[in-house]
């Protein structure tokens, strides 16, 4: 299984292609809490991380906003009391790029450095 | 034309009733930019903020929930490059109380500080 939390984001073109469904199959073992969700066809990764107030998920929110500046690729977090949604995809090729995946391997890391 | 951003939340009962449409007809004026949306039979109270980057619209998103949690009463706040989505409602009800419109007035307030 690649360790993705260890990756970086790489450039991403907008001639690049979205990730094709073979190319996913193995990335998403690590990612076993993630769901992949299409909106306006263009294909997501979701998780939403639950938590015991509205604080706690503020903050949370702020430390994945945090991560996604210093990697210059950002997500949607949509922030609610007690839960916040995590959602990343890649604009510019309308898809799922490898950098999704590493990010999200990284989101899972923020919450587990948050308990 | 109310004062709405000058008002204060006040506890909303579980039995409360949502506003009716003529209730909410005359609170709409001072809240020109927000949409009435529904979503899964619940009426919500919508706008879209837009920003310059994605750091701008994570410090709104904070000043937003630092509001809510000064008012005790908590929106779903999505934030995304440039954008940020505020969404009030009042989940006792399943609906939209005085509360909502008030706290919809204070989000312009947060957000004309910004500026």
């Amino acid at each position: 299984m690649p360790n993705l939390a260890k990756e970086h984001c790489s450039a991403c073109h907008r001639a690049a292609a979205p990730l094709t469904s073979e190319q996913i199959a193995p990335l998403l073992p690590a990612l076993s809490k993630w769901q992949i969700v299409e909106r306006g066809g263009i294909m997501q990764l979701q998780r939403s991380f639950m938590f015991r107030n509205f604080a706690q998920a503020l903050d949370f929110t702020h430390r994945v906003g945090e991560l996604a500046e210093s990697q210059g690729h950002h997500p949607a977090i949509t922030t609610e009391w007690g839960q916040v949604t995590v959602t990343w995809w890649t604009h510019k090729i309308r898809g799922l790029h490898r950098n999704d995946f590493i990010m999200a391997a990284r989101t899972d890391e923020v919450v587990h450095a948050n308990v």
